[in-house]
Order: structure tokens, then C-alpha cells, then sequence
């Protein structure tokens, strides 16, 4: 347990999606396979909490988000979202939509790195939930589908617009944003969305073997990699370059780096601390 | 007429290019054939009042900006302006150029789609234009060529150094604009430059396609797509996913997708009505 | 000499690369082939300063920057740098990174363009200067690896994390950072980081062929395209199109464009002056 955990405790159970633990990776698997795991105000109400916990959890050093059956995740249930907000107040309507952007933010800012596999149809909030982890490991039978033009919505949701043409650049991004189109996993791959395209029935082996090589290399090294690629993208040139010195400076006088040199000397493969 | 146009009224003819409004798309064709569609003095300060006038037309949902003949736009004139421009003061010059860059500006934050049917070369500002249009329906035969330097200017014009890394990545926008290189059509689609490559006698066709799907489309989301990916490029992550949470809530309150949920209970298409 | 030198006269021998300056083109050139021109604490100095005393040299208006041997840069010496700095207090390791950021950050704010000759591997700080070029000219059998997690350290060093994500994008800048795989020329270019792929033997050639053309080029239009490219990157659109028409103005009243009106008009090619 993070030693600056303030009074609650973790939470013991997650209702609205299955969370595994196994020696340093944790995997959340979307379990609703019905319905290509739509997501319920539960749901993001889980994710966004759970992304705020991990952060402090000792035992986690690599996330997997995954879904159960044919799709990785459909995005907002229509019957129980849609259907749901229909008459709304404007306060109801931002309370939800400032839910569903924390996820999105907490998966971005948390320390850990994030593979998505994606089993199947990441359509929606689904195809944002992919977009905001660190890697994407996908199946070949997988489609991304930014869909919410298509259900009368602007393509910006969840940080989308500002995601994706950091992905991809800015006319493919507005083009599958405006346009909210089906893109194959083979599209998808020639557009930089894709860090690994793998036969269906090999997607769960392969995100899990990521994760777990990310788990057991030198964690603080990973998480001040992400942390900084995320916080540099709205920086300058020169205050990104003076906070790589200073990250720099803290790892080169951690456990790891000093592990490294130690075994390299010997000979030997680093045995990583994380720390 | 939007309800917010101030007194003038709108402007009847534009002598410097074809305007053909069309139940709500607009197409803009430049008419100097025999120049490749150079540009004049006056055709710059046409189309930057054309964009600000577009905003508070009602009857205009997207919009084509496209050449006639062989050409898309081949840039300024080589006699009209290079030439006209020789000896001037810098008063003169920064007039000029801050007029060149309105144009820019003003495509990119008039919440329109804009679709550039680019029918053949694009050169110098032609290529900026296609640049900071939403989408590029591009004939195969089309050539890009950011050929500034060529003429002893700086490839940064019209916003060129800022646009095009954000399309096709730092390498390969200092690799066009400083060196000027034409590029054709297949690679620029390579790069991400070309959202449709299609054959040259099918140009026309398939860009007014495009503008009449997005004009028969849910126009606000649309609009506030574009809106958004044009402003997020200079926002923080935390900012920009709390402007999609604002922009959001407003479109789920707003008529088109109401009419979705509906359309979707009914199982039946939407039909939009654009706000 | 640059008018506006300040007491210091230039360094006369640089120790730690080699410097050959013919008409225009600086070459430098790493000479560790023995331990494939990995970097030492004086290199690093060294190369910092050099590229801060360039800008004041009125004999160089193109860099090239490669190695001798096998190996383009191996990054820092795993025994002169890495065991060297082990134990090392807070206030020497910092001093270290920030001298090593200052290297990139002069490649970038150094109105010069820089062709990187990469013709090996580029590895950890290695792969950081050929990324902080203009442009690379690389060797078939070339590969980058930006390996720091591999040594227990952040991706991100000297700027990295700043620089990748605006080349590649977010996702595989993510992948190269994070998990320091090697990657091939062909792939490498195919991620837009290569401006040329040529065969191992024509390299050397092919690099000075670059700098050659870009020092009889069009000199000050050149490095204000290079100036503008690496600021905008920090600017919002209104103050990139602003800043553009500044320079354009200042461009368009200077001898090189003047001279292309004549040479245009007298139908002969512009005899280019850099100024």
C-alpha cells in the first residue's frame, strides 16, 4: 500500500467490472458481453474511481483494460445512457459528461502504463477508452468506430479532440471524428493507433505479456515515461527539456539505474526494483 | 440569416472566384484557369470576407473550396503580387501578409466544414489552403508543393509551420517546407495529407459528396467538431476535456440528438435538422 | 564573422569530434568508432558549445552532424558516463542532464538547418540528436533505439518526450520510449522519422549532397523556416499566423526574393545570396 494513502481504504469490490490482480498487473475486463460491454453511469462512475485508487496501490505496476466476448467496449449503453439523459438538465447533462472525461483524464495521468486489448468493436467512449492507454494491443477482427456524430453528438468527447490528432495527426483525426467511420485494425495500424495487431484468439496472451514485461521492468522508469510524454505534450520546448533534467536526475540516483550499472559490471541481466 | 448579423447584409457577388450556394452547400471554385488559379490581391481579400460572411449564413452547412481546369490554386501571382510587391514598404507588406494569414485563420474557426477538391497542383498558398481546409478529396494526378523557399521566402506562410506538423509530424513538415519538394498525390496520402484519393474525372463528384453528406448531417455536431479540434491543438489536456464536458451537455440538450433517440426507439434513420 | 559577436573569438579546435567547415557546410563528425562514438562528458560540452557559437558564424549556413565507423552514437559511455556518475550527489547529476538537455535545445533554436548523416545505430542520446536534426539522412543498416528504460532510466532525456510525440505521434512515440526496442531504418521511416533511406555506402555522400544544397540555397529563408517550425510548435494559431506574417514581411522586403523577381523576369535561375 502507497505509503500516503489518506483515510479510505481501497475498495474491496468493483460491481460493474471484473478487477484481477496478478503479481504487479491489474486487469479490468469490461463484463458486459451482451452488450458488446456498453458502458452504464456505474460503470464510468467504477472506472473513474478505480483509476483514482490504482495510483496508490503498491501491488499495481501495469494496467490491462480488456473487455469480455465479441467487443472490447460499445461505448454508452443507448437505452440506459441515452435513453436515460433524455430531458435532462444542462447540470445533469455536465455532471456526466465531466464523469465521463475524469476517466479519461485519471487513465492519462495516473503513473502506470495502460495496454488496452482490444478484443473486438471499440466504438463510442469505447474507442476513447483505447485511444487514452499507453498501448493498444488489438485484434485483427477489432474496428474503431468514433461514432458520436453518427447519434448526433460532437466528435469531442472524453478528449478526444485533443487525443487523437496527437495520435494521428490532424487531418485523420477529423476525419474520423466528424465523419465517425468504421476503421479496420489494418487502417488503424497504418494510422499509429495500433502498437501491436495479433490473430484474435492470441489478443489476451499478447496484452497480458506486454503488461507483464512492463510490470517487471524498472516501474519508476516506466511511470516518469508516461508521466512526462503526457505532460509534455502541452509544454514548450524549453521547460520540457529543464523537467527532463530534472526527472532525469532523480532516476539516475534511484535503486534501478543503480542496479543497472551494478550488473552490467558483473555481467549479469538488472533484476529491476520498480523504485 | 443567422439572427445575429450585424447591418451589412451580405455581400451579393464575389468578383474574384464562383460561389454557388446549393440547399446548404456552398462551393467556392477558383476561375483563372489559364493561371492555374493564381491568386490576386483581390482574390485573397474576397475569400478572407467570404469566410467571415459564411458564419451568419443560415442556408450554408459546408462548404467545397475547389479550382477550375487543370489547377487547384497555383499561389500568389508571380506578376500580380510577386512583381506588384517589389520595392514596397514594410507597411505594404505586412498588409499583405496579415491579409494571407486572415484567410487561414478564418477557415479554420469558421465552425464549417470545409471540403478542398483539390482537381490538380497545389502550390505555394494553394497548398496552404488545401492545408487548412477539413478534408481533401484529392485526384490522383494532384501535386502538393510547399514551394516558398523556392521564391526566397520562408515555407512558414499562412500558418504552414503551424498546420502541416500537426498533419504529417515535425520530419516530414520540415522536409516539405523547407525544401520545397513537389509531392504527389500517393505520398501526400501516405503522409495523412488526403482523406480521399479518388481519379481525376471523379474529383468533382466525390468532394461534392462529401460536402452533401456533411450539409444533410447533424450540421451542429459538426460544427462543434471542428470548433473543438481547431481550439484543442492550443489547450492542456485538463482544459480540453473540460470544454468537451461543456460542449457536450449543450449537444445532448440540443434537437439533433433527441431526434436520435427517438429515430433509434423507433427504428428508423434520424432526420437532422442541424441544431 | 557575425557582427554581433560578443569578446569571446570562436574555439579554434574542438577535442572531441571533429569539425570541417568547406563553403558553407559545417561537418561535424564523432570519432569513437572504437566504441561506436559513444559520448563523454567533454563531447557533450563540447557540442553544446559549438552549436552555440555556429549561429555567430558568418562561414556556415548548413551542419552536418555523423560518425565515423560503424556506429552513428552509441549515447553516453556506459563507463565514462553511467559508472562514472554512480554515487554521484543530486547537484552533479542535474548539472549533467541539464548539459545534456542544452545540446538538444541548441539543435532546435539554432538558426541553421542540421542534416544528422545516421550511419548506424542510434542509441539512447545518439537517437535523441538524430531526432533533434532537421533532417536524417539515414544508412539502410541503420537503427534507432532510444534505450533509456533499458539502463533503469526515463524515456524521457535531453527531450525526448517532447520531440517524438510531435514526429511520430503519441502512441508509437510511447512504444519507442517506454519500452526501448530497436527500431529498423524501413520501419523508422515508415514512422515518418527518416527524410531519406539510402544504401549504407552512398550516405556520406547523400548527407553532404543535403547540406550542400540547402548552404547554396536560399540561406535566411531557410533558417526562418527552421525558427518557425521549432516555435510554433509552442504557439496557438492565432500567434503562429501572426508571428508568420511578421517574418514573411521582414522576407519579403530582403535581397534573396528580390532576386528571384529578377531572375524570374530575365528567365535565368536565382543566383541566391542567403540574406
Amino acid at each position: 500500500m502507497s505509503p500516503f494513502r489518506a483515510s479510505p481504504g481501497f475498495t474491496g469490490a468493483w460491481e460493474h467490472f471484473d478487477l484481477a490482480v496478478d503479481d504487479g498487473v491489474a486487469t479490468i475486463t469490461l463484463d458486459r458481453p451482451d452488450r458488446l460491454n456498453a458502458l452504464t453511469f456505474e460503470a464510468y462512475a467504477d472506472l473513474r474511481d478505480l483509476f483514482a485508487e490504482l495510483e496508490h496501490r503498491d501491488d499495481v505496476r501495469a494496467v490491462v483494460l480488456t473487455g469480455r466476448g465479441k467487443g472490447f467496449c460499445s461505448g454508452g449503453d443507448v437505452e440506459d445512457i441515452i435513453g436515460e439523459l433524455q430531458g435532462a438538465e444542462p447540470k445533469e447533462l455536465l455532471e456526466f459528461t465531466r464523469m465521463t472525461g475524469a476517466v479519461v483524464q485519471r487513465m492519462r495521468e495516473v503513473p502506470l502504463p495502460i495496454v488496452a486489448g482490444v478484443n473486438g468493436t471499440a466504438a463510442g467512449a469505447g474507442a476513447v477508452l483505447a485511444l487514452a492507454a499507453d498501448f493498444r494491443v488489438v485484434a485483427r477482427s477489432a474496428r474503431f468506430a468514433f461514432l458520436f456524430t453518427r447519434v448526433g453528438l460532437a466528435g469531442a468527447d472524453m478528449g478526444a479532440a485533443y487525443l487523437l490528432p496527437r495520435h494521428v495527426g490532424l487531418g485523420r483525426a477529423t476525419e474520423l471524428l466528424m465523419l465517425g467511420d468504421r476503421v479496420d485494425a489494418e487502417t488503424a495500424e497504418r494510422y499509429g493507433l495500433v502498437t501491436r495487431l495479433v490473430d484474435d484468439e492470441l489478443l489476451a496472451d499478447e496484452a497480458g505479456a506486454l503488461a507483464r514485461q512492463l510490470a517487471d521492468g524498472p516501474a519508476m522508469a516506466h511511470a516518469a515515461t508516461k508521466s512526462l510524454l503526457t505532460r509534455e505534450l502541452d509544454m514548450g520546448l524549453s521547460a520540457a527539456i529543464e523537467t527532463e533534467a530534472m526527472t532525469q536526475a532523480l532516476l539516475m540516483g534511484a535503486e534501478d539505474h543503480a542496479e543497472f550499472a551494478r550488473a552490467w559490471q558483473e555481467g549479469r541481466s538488472p533484476e529491476w526494483r520498480g523504485r
